[in-house]
């Protein structure tokens, strides 16, 4: 990469933080799933979620990451527009790219705690633990102390009903 | 200012751009005031709101731009937390440091779309239109086209009630 390129990556790189730092959400979900040997699946991912008006910077954030998808989560609610979320859930991908990039680049709003505890999960699940009762329960504990005490605004709630309905 | 500083600065700008695409909005008000020769009064307001916890992010913004104040909303509904909204109002401070910053690190998000209306509600606003008839029904027709489409979040729908409640 040369250099005006490698200017350009660190300016789109603060940009995306500060995004982030509004928009992102780093969630760890565990449901029920009788088919693993816990009864329970748990579900790492970092999300960004925005209207369909823009839809461009959820596409910037995946370009520059070279990973995740984008999805559509159509709204027919009260003609509001459609909701798309940049999602990353392949642990693989997390552990090597998402993870590496916030430790470079510092979050800098609550959503930078959440984070060292999102990485935390992260790396009980690569090292297995999750697989054991006491991984599991450790992996809760942090879990339920995300994403908490913040303001919740719409985005997050509809995120929170469509897990509930899947 | 030292190029280490300068470097810093930079930094800050390019996080600060994707947060407020993110979380900031740019809106024009129009409230009845007899008072006035037209009796209507023209309030643009470039805002950014954030819960008690990323409170530190407000003081970031004002530190970097120099002007504007912090305010807080208290909030007794639900036991969510208080909001501060860091609010920059006074046309030479929009005209002089928000309006030129924002013309130099461009929005990325719909967001930019609001600011190049806000930055024309300004302009109309500092050569005084808005004091006839004509330029107060030019700056209405461009305010009601702002924030609008877009998803409404919790923050933003509370502050329209603190606007109405005023």
């Amino acid at each position: 990469m040369d250099a005006e390129n490698w200017q350009e990556r660190l300016k789109i790189a603060y940009w995306l933080v500060g995004f982030v730092d509004g928009e992102g959400t780093f969630s760890v979900s565990i449901f029920k799933n009788n088919t693993t040997k816990t009864g329970w699946q748990v579900f790492p991912e970092f999300v960004v979620t925005q209207g369909e008006r823009s839809l461009n910077t959820l596409t910037l954030i995946k370009n520059f990451f070279k990973v995740g998808n984008i999805y559509i989560n159509r709204r027919h609610d009260n003609h509001r527009e459609n909701l798309y979320r940049y999602c990353v859930r392949a642990l693989s991908e997390l552990n090597d790219v998402i993870i590496p990039f916030f430790d470079e680049f510092s979050l800098k709003s609550d959503k930078a705690s959440d984070f060292e505890k999102f990485k935390n999960c992260v790396r009980l699940i690569k090292s297995k633990s999750h697989l054991t009762v006491n991984g599991l329960k450790e992996i809760r504990s942090i879990a339920k102390t995300m994403n908490t005490g913040r303001i919740k605004n719409s985005l997050e709630s509809s995120e929170a009903i469509r897990r509930v309905s899947n």
